[in-house]
């Protein structure tokens, strides 16, 4: 073990600089550097290393003596980074030289022999894959928490009746129940996304080497099995440069923020007074610097402003890789920024809309005044024609004229008296007001998917069985 | 069955008219219309229209002459329209209202039935859903017949030595076989992409009405039967809305032609002069109207462009959904378009791709001399010196040095004298020259994914058993 | 002039296929011909070769009587295209060759002569930039259209009071025609974009050649002076290569289309019946096929959509251009498409905008009810206390108490006693009564940008003053 | 003055929390504030407030003494930042409530009133434009250092031959010269579009307070003027709330990416072996872990790739801004780290670009052989016939065929004896010899913008006339 200066100096030396007449400039330095971000990998490194370290081992490229100083040297390197201790040193570039520099300083050779059949280019391709593993794995526990909570929130409200909108123009009354489930629904298919991605995330780049794998006996299998990834990658050109995993998981990224951006559309829209279906608690809105009575749902707002934030990335990916001929290129350098900000964004995002939804509270009557505006039942009417033997198509004409007349009478549909309704179909009678209501209207719609209280209760059932986790 | 001139004009009577006093102006009635590219979904409209009738009749809905009436109307429907004798009508707006109106002035009554229980919102929504399940089998057996175009082309090159670079700079020997591997590999994860996407486009909305759901005794099940859809959607204001599932068709897209792109780009580089790897079949190229010698790979060259059409595309999608409200808003007619024309793009280009496949002429030689620019053998020496007991961050050091002696000499490391060699480590022995040489590079990287032409096999056996589909 | 078929024939042989050994394929032949969607540059392709060969002529390069038959063979041309006459071949690729091969049907040589010191580069080039120039000013007076209707309806309601929203909570009553007036502002800031944008657009890239230039004795600045452009590209390669003048006109687009969104968001809100702010004429709503009551604001709905569609396209032409090596490449071929339909969207829909303010009708006592909810005229206590002496930030702070107890006994500022209000500051006297009202706080936003209706009618002045233009 | 614990924790209270029952829940806390990045815009937000400040003092809104308070402890704000003693508190929100309860702390009731006459609204907006204002003039400045860079060079390679490339085939022989001042064309136009995106920026907005402006006497005018400002924001509505100069900004810098991107693209090509066109000096290139003996031109290859982050970023804002209502919302909050960023990246961008170019080795020899392979002057030996009278499609097809032959013969159209030649057309001469040289070719193409040695020597005086900027 070494600390003196001259040593430290070497520390920070180029592995690379051998053939090189000039130093980096520091603003090259700088710009080529990723350690100010790729740190941020370093338990993956580490695991990744240890992983790599025992097969080499077992495949006896190396000693059993070096396997046992670096898994001691990583050991002491882990507690260092834990108590902040770790220098990172720009000049070393990256994550894995600070890394492996540390290593050789603490433990000598067994150091410099840890990257014997490897390359950073298989290296940082692991390194991203287990951190993306991890971040599925926590992004899909917290969706499910959010199901959870609109599961709760639905099971409230099954019978609660909202005017259902189309074109944002009353359409037909809805149990607001359903109408949470819908966000269930495209939450379901977004775990189910994230879990075909991450088969394909899940796959073990380490051993391709620079790019054309390594003339070492290794076994890439059996360091899969240490790091549990399911498979290898069968192409050593492939595994180093290819970054479609990371654009897919990104492009599930944003198809979440998108269906987080409708349900945050929907509550500033119904926390404004006119609406006023909703309050969120305070706890998740914030106030005004001037006007002293505003009570702002800055949190569904900024939810649906970062979703231009997680596109954007997405688009910078696709951008990054467009038309990057074989293998690595520096280019690849710029996943990591994107990828990150997109897992913090969704993880803080989800979390935090788990808890707000805790936190709604539900106008039920202005909602139920609400669906009364609107002719929500004028549906229903013409079906009861048709019931009674008109085609549908002529059934639609006589109700258009009905609310028509309604309209200019200034009242709904069910408002009118039977005489009134009888002008447009002597076939209407009396049993027609039964089905003008709300709930009328709202049960009949009985069926696989369907708004009535009954078939929302089966839904529950159905996602309560697909949910079988605990918060 | 009436022709006369009074019913056609009724024909076009918008079918919603019955509560406005004011048409729709000309240029309102262009800027909302979709039949204009809508006619696309013809067939599926039609596919859904008769499923959703025999549904009808079996549920006793309607009767069973008005399904015998429909179908019927529509098989002469369908013959016109191959006939070219169907006369589209944008003040009908789209593909259903045309097809609608020409069933009802054919059959009659039968026709103004066969809307019962359904809305324009969830048809055209299992219109697309129809259209892209074809769309994505066809796009998957294209992918294939260009996988199967590559594997015949690398099973030629398995022993065929080109530069693997990274960076774009010489790094190690590879097979060309195995190079052309890679991209089989890229293009086995979209054909896994696709398969998954295909589970959730593979859902029926139809029974979700306008948004929420119908007061007939409606069986969707028995429609998904019928149209052999895998389940039902299970929510019918998520059933109308959501096009998740054709933004996740268009990222699957996107990472396909960003695959071709890539290959596009090595094309172009390797049909440059100064590569001269390969010459592009003449068919596959075309010339200048002003250079008489010009013989550009203009096939690569736009599918390489075509990359930012089909990004573009997911973008349009991606912002045409963001911050919607539920149920469905009219924004999403702007769905279709993004998606047929990447469909168009795709099928066409993995159609051209296959083909040209099958005409590259590999000029083996001039890869092979490329091969020995660069000290592509350096990293060999290195691993030879480790296994002499060097640790490897040295013998980096001492070949790294070896290479600027070389340089400067202006030869290869192979082309260096032993005792040149030997002044950088005495460890050198004349057993070197064979790990020198490009063949003895390539020969030893043998593990899975490997360049060594053994392993190169074994990656084509295992794709033919992946591909069992014949040409 | 020659009409037998095997001249025809000849006239479909390509121009370049001198050095071909095989044809190209009909598969390639679609996949790499432009004609089916570049036809639309015919007017400029003209034009552009008429300004050419006249340059030609005056230079000496080619003789008078080529020019005369080049004018006249090119006026018969126009006619047979105007007259729907013309035979455009896909095997002819484009609309250069196309014409070209037309011309030299009908005047022999002189039509083999046009294409002397140009290249289809420079002219493709040069045929975007007339027609986007033209484009472009469509697209101004269009706007500018919009701007007078805009003006119009401000002027209307310089004293209809709204609530003026941020977060979409009540915040302050604002003018209605100061909240058109901010899209005033909007629009024109486009049209300096647009105007600033139009001069990069406005150069000459002909003579550029293939991109080199020509040996020929050309005079760009005559042609330039022909075609109207305000200069000549100062760098070949340069000129035929780059089409950062169609993303700057794309990002243009982008903004004018999202400020449109913005306008079309709010509209839609103000339709459904919770706001009730206004009703768009029925000729620019649709029905639906199953509800018989809804009225539908379809068209600011698909302008909302249409974002989406301009956004991708700017993406799929900086795609395009990402990384792409000097100097024309096929690629660039694709940059017609993306830029057509930004053309057409965005007139379509200017024009439609336009039009559909006339027909908006405002419900000037819901507007004021609505802003009556939500203690619109907070800070207007807090600023009168501030009059009083009372540093802002306690002001603040006393009227946040002053609202949280109005909102427990469920009334306005205005409707506190003033012994209420006294509670929270002794310094509020009687005269808070007229600060409390909605126009004594729109009223006394009286500078510069302000709401006070002085201001509006101000701003709409300069607004006049600015857009001299009329309708 | 007072440091004492209880009013320092009074500092953290919300300057808006009179009116909430409940606290922000530390997640909501940190999700909302911007206060980690916002800080950035710190020398703004004094300089915005001190302008405030004065102009409350003149109009006589504060006083005299209160000004006086307000700048000494805005001074002494400052310095703490500067000797990095400020305490940011997340619990504060942003960077102008940080300031701001400080200056309060510091100066007392003089703090409170700061804030009388504007919002956060228009004080961030003003903030933002301030930092975008001094981020164009460096980016401007730093455009015309590389442009200074590039002229450099050009003077330098006048007289260099290379391969001019159309779809990465040989051309036509052009200068080197003329070659790199096709990018100094595309930077010309860069500083034009920013120079034009500056006016728009430069607009003062403070004075529209939340959304509607304010009831205090201000003087938006005079603030404008003690900023620099061109003009006040003429609707308060407008100013609040839109971001199209931010966008506008991006758009600027997704072009600026884009060109580098191409350059990054060919210096990454001409470092390849097989161009072998250039040398880039090492500091600006890396080295491999693994293979010793590369030298990896990492900064234009990370250039390329940070085309994406940058268009991304512009992504981000469109979909930030899309279908916004005004005024106001917290969305917005968005727009800084997209901003950030893309200034950031463009500033440590161009500054390397610039210095990199300085250490560019042409390897002029390698250029002029290369220019020697692919037929380079068959264009001139067309131009040649058409000068004896062949039209020009006639000669094109002629030297098509000469082409063939002498591919056959596997040489250059210069190689074949006169009588070879003459076999395609008798009016070839033995003038023919000095036309096919490389420099015959290139010296021939001397008009405006072509590659002729007098026009880039011309061309390069004209971009010195207008770049009289020194370094």
């Amino acid at each position: 073990m070494n600390n003196d200066p001259a040593l430290q100096q070497d520390d920070t030396k180029k592995t690379w600089s051998g053939r090189f007449n000039e130093p980096v400039s520091a603003l090259v330095e700088r710009y080529t550097a990723s350690v100010s971000f790729d740190q941020r990998l370093t338990e993956y490194d580490i695991q990744g290393s240890l992983a790599h370290a025992q097969m080499l081992a077992e495949q006896g490229i190396i000693s059993a003596a070096d396997l046992t100083a670096i898994q001691q040297g990583m050991q002491q390197i882990r507690d260092e980074i834990r108590n902040h201790q770790f220098v990172w040193l720009q000049e070393l570039e990256d994550v894995h030289l600070n890394i492996e520099k540390r290593l050789t300083a603490l433990v000598g050779d067994a150091g410099k022999r840890l990257h014997t059949g490897r390359s950073r280019n298989d290296q940082v391709a692991t390194d991203i894959r287990l951190f993306l593993r991890t971040a599925i794995d926590e992004i899909i526990s917290l969706i499910k928490a959010m199901q959870h909570a609109l599961l709760s929130l639905a099971e409230q409200h099954i019978h609660t009746i909202m005017p259902g909108f189309t074109h944002l123009q009353v359409a037909q009354p809805v149990s607001f129940g359903h109408h949470l489930m819908a966000y269930f629904e495209m939450l379901k298919r977004d775990v189910e996304r994230l879990t075909d991605c991450r088969k394909r995330v899940n796959q073990l780049p380490l051993g391709a080497a620079a790019l054309a794998g390594t003339s070492y006996p290794i076994n890439r299998e059996r360091v899969a099995q240490l790091l549990d990834f399911e498979a290898v990658c069968q192409n050593s050109l492939d595994a180093v440069s290819d970054r479609d995993f990371a654009i897919e998981f990104s492009a599930c990224a944003a198809l979440i923020m998108t269906h987080l951006s409708r349900m945050s559309e929907e509550f500033i829209l119904w926390m404004n007074p006119a609406f006023g279906f909703i309050q969120l608690a305070d706890r998740f809105c914030t106030g005004s610097s001037i006007m002293p009575q505003k009570k702002n749902p800055d949190v569904p707002e900024l939810v649906r402003g970062k979703t231009g934030r997680v596109n954007g990335h997405l688009v910078a990916l696709l951008t990054l890789m467009k038309a990057q001929p074989l293998a690595y290129n520096k280019d690849n350098q710029e996943d990591k920024e994107p990828l990150f900000d997109t897992v913090d964004t969704l993880t803080d995002t989800l979390r935090i809309y788990a808890d707000m939804l805790g936190g709604v509270r539900v106008n039920q009557e202005t909602m139920r005044a609400s669906a009364l505006r609107g002719y929500a039942t004028a549906t229903d009417l013409a079906d009861y024609l048709v019931k009674k033997g008109i085609p549908f198509r002529d059934a639609h004409e006589i109700v258009a004229k009905a609310v028509q007349f309604a309209e200019q009478k200034g009242c709904d549909l069910s408002k009118l008296e039977l005489n009134e309704l009888q002008q447009f179909s002597i076939q209407i009678e009396s049993d027609i007001f039964a089905v003008l209501t709300l709930e009328g209207s709202m049960n009949s719609r009985n069926h696989t998917g369907g708004t009535a209280p009954e078939q929302v209760q089966a839904a529950i059932q159905k996602a309560k069985a697909w949910l079988p986790w605990k918060m």
